[in-house]
């Protein structure tokens, strides 16, 4: 009897496996394919404002082209909003429970739509694309199978980890991105399938992009332990800069919303006419930033110019950002992150305070740095700046800048970014579905103000119930007058309809 | 209101990063201290067994050592028994609420026997033990403040993490193996206050020990994706090596038991004597094996070599664990499966299959594969691997046999290896203790017994019972005619005391 369980058990986990790694092959081509005309079509628009630098006509038709390209995208996100942006925050809503839509349109229109915005050289990124098409290829693998439930919820996830393996060939940190960033769960089951989805996946893309990592900077240099006290500065100079960008850029869509004479779904009008003075004199900084990490890597240019770079990258990407377009912040993040590096070094330079070989590893440990502040993912930046760049000798660096960078965001109130624009998201639905109540915890934490307090003395949210407390190993069943304490976990019965906003509240009240 | 709320919260998490900075620190001090010792007092006895084999007299003194020895470490082990075998297994005990002990005496004697144990050339590693001595420094820490709770166990868990981190010089896989491996859990606190500890420590033992990864390994190529065949076949057989490893390891100390003339505690006094051959013929793979491993990293020995150096550390490393003398199965394990995988390499090459230069890239694969089908922690066997070799460049290959083996070994039925050790240690201690009433969740799946059955039906485990059944986002009372179904979620009170036992039978029950 007992044997035979097992071997039933057995299937199953290889079962999940081969399905990830099924998953992770149709990804791992699609996003391919996807990142492969992306490129294509930067170098094209590269090539045509230097053109267009010779034959002014050419702007005129950019217009045209513009105005075309506005209408089509703008149509597909008026039909299709969850192809907006970057596609990491509905992929993290969907795995929560709180955003739930087709596949199919999604898929297909998230593709043309980001090879059209990301490709046309706006700064936008590939990343947050990718993997909302492999976790809708996942998605489309459950529904075509009738599976459903935590096992759609992992296929998803797997889809998802390989869409971020094919587009940075890096699937150790992308498998545990999803883990830490997007799933917030540790299943074994989850962290297997993932995995294998993403491996498939990385292969799928290296034979059409080869093994060179992504953003290979050669640089084999280790920093003395006596330089460790700049990755201090250096970490937190990221934190409030990355803050900065979190502010601007969860409000930058609706600054764009003041343009009443622009239907919301054209903004990108806006963002495409005004990419014309950055394609005409700048060219080489256009598009997501990946070639622009590289150069910089490689020979950091002088301050000037490092300085102009980050000023009209931040100004454009968050104007690309805003406008809804299907493209992500991932990849001009760690090109800001690359560029405010670059200048550390090349200020210490100037100053006589460090020697310029040191410079790239700024560069290098930067790019984590501002990306653990933004998102606050600090483990996955590491891992993935390390599998990008392609060596190990900056993990200790890089740990240390991420870690800074992470903490000051933390303390200047930062949230993770994904999960802030999905609570925006989820705002400006005003969703009022009739979906069923869920059940979250909380945990009382030391400062929470219902700590000590009786339970009719608290305000509970509208609409909650508390269920049952949890105290150590026991469970207390609550009445009125049960004292909450600090260490308890709160089961909350919570309609779906207001979790974003019983979230919020119970934040305040039990201090997380 | 909002804003003291809020920098309340900050400064909890900067604390609890200093705190964890803090015990990185003492715990990287104090496993340098302990790596340094060991790594001498191996390079002492191989230097006596050398003089040995001119002056047999010394043998003799050998004889007399390892005597005091056995009554010494024997003397502890009965007094202390929290200090026996590797510490893995307790540390995630203590975690788990399982387990409960003194630190200082578990501190002080596992230090100390550990230098003795596996400085004398036994075949044990240092990590478990490093892991268990950081452990307790937290604990201690804990003590300290009166930190109790949650909080203390993030800080014993920031101490494991940093002991291994100074161990092996590999804090990114450090803190990941705690997670994945010890605590089973993943909330952004934990994983912040591991990494800074185990990046402390890593400063700590940089100063000690240098830069230099532990396992170096020189070795640029790249392994051509039409080679990835025998990487699957190598996964395969490293899984089923692996299962054969964990049937033997959690059986070898029942075996020892049956020498009835000789107390449990002296069991090591057979361990000490048998060395003596290996010590005279086979000086140089005394020990835990890194510096074995670097040397068929570098230069691979023949067949027949590795043959008898696989049988030779398989039963000695078997034997050594066995005494219960606290070292662990850590290094002894990765030792194995790089001499598995070179053997692997050497036979591919005899047979005209493969080319010389790829034996190294079989070699370092197989360590990780080894490591992730014995400990099913594959994600952590791939990180620690890629920072103890110090490269990149086998990431894929690592993944690609971690994945395998792990899969194989799941497949043949095997468990976590630590896990498995922790439960036998439980049964051993036949623990009737009064601990409260704890709750566990079991998901019902595909395969269940209790799939389609009413409650009142199902042979529940004594003394347990049913709380609630989550169904998909509903909760639901459960009565005797409720229909269990697939996908269920239930919450059972379980008494502490049977926690294993009942764990066991729900898992028949729920075909998990």
């Amino acid at each position: 009897m007992k044997d035979i369980q097992r071997k039933k058990i057995d299937f199953s986990r290889i079962n999940a496996v081969a399905q990830g790694i099924l998953i992770g092959l149709i990804a791992g081509t699609i996003v391919s394919v996807f990142r492969l005309l992306i490129s294509h079509g930067l170098l094209l628009v590269q090539w045509y404002f230097r053109q267009a630098n010779h034959h002014v006509w050419l702007l005129g038709v950019w217009i045209l082209i513009s105005v075309l390209l506005t209408l089509l995208i703008g149509r597909w996100i008026k039909q299709t909003p969850e192809i907006k942006g970057s596609g990491i925050p509905q992929v993290e809503g969907q795995l929560m429970g709180e955003v739930e839509y087709q596949w199919w349109p999604v898929l297909w229109k998230k593709f043309f739509g980001g090879v059209l915005a990301i490709g046309s050289g706006l700064f936008l990124g590939r990343e947050g694309p990718s993997i909302q098409l492999g976790a809708t290829v996942g998605q489309g693998f459950a529904a075509s199978r009738k599976i459903s439930g935590n096992k759609r919820r992992i296929l998803i996830a797997s889809g998802a980890s390989a869409g971020l393996s094919a587009a940075f060939n890096a699937p150790i940190a992308s498998s545990l991105f999803i883990l830490e960033e997007v799933y917030h769960n540790f299943s074994t089951m989850v962290w297997i399938t993932a995995l294998a989805s993403a491996i498939a996946a990385d292969f799928v893309s290296t034979f059409f992009f080869g093994l060179t990592p992504v953003l290979h900077i050669t640089y084999v240099h280790a920093l003395p332990l006596a330089q460790y006290g700049w990755l201090i500065l250096l970490g937190l100079l990221l934190g409030l800069f990355g803050r900065l960008y979190q502010l601007v850029v969860l409000r930058v869509s609706s600054w764009y919303h003041k343009f009443k004479w622009l239907p919301d779904q054209y903004n990108s009008l806006i963002a495409f006419l005004l990419l014309i003075p950055v394609g005409l004199f700048l060219p080489q900084i256009l598009g997501g930033g990946n070639q622009l990490i590289v150069s910089i890597g490689g020979q950091a240019p002088g301050i000037i110019v490092l300085l102009i770079v980050f000023v009209v990258r931040f100004v454009y990407s968050m104007m690309a950002y805003g406008t809804g377009l299907p493209g992500g912040i991932f990849l001009p993040i760690l090109t800001l992150g690359a560029v405010l590096g670059a200048l550390f070094g090349q200020i210490l330079v100037a100053m006589h305070l460090a020697s310029a070989n040191l410079v790239p590893i700024f560069t290098i440990t930067a790019m984590a740095g501002y990306f653990a502040g933004i998102s606050k993912a600090p483990f996955t930046s590491i891992l993935l700046i390390t599998e990008m760049v392609g060596t190990l000798h900056h993990l200790m660096p890089l740990a240390v800048v991420s870690l800074i960078a992470y903490l000051t965001v933390d303390v200047l109130g930062g949230t993770p970014v994904y999960a802030a624009m999905l609570e925006n998201s989820l705002h400006k639905a005003h969703q009022g579905s009739s979906l069923p109540v869920t059940q979250l915890e909380f945990p009382v934490f030391e400062n929470a103000i219902m700590d000590g307090k009786q339970i009719r003395d608290i305000e509970w949210p509208d609409g909650t119930l508390l269920v049952e407390i949890k105290r150590g190993e026991r469970v207390i069943v609550p009445h009125g007058d049960t004292v909450i304490h600090l260490g308890d976990t709160l089961l909350l019965n919570v309609p779906q309809s207001k979790l974003s906003h019983i979230r919020h509240k119970m934040k305040n009240l039990t201090g997380e």
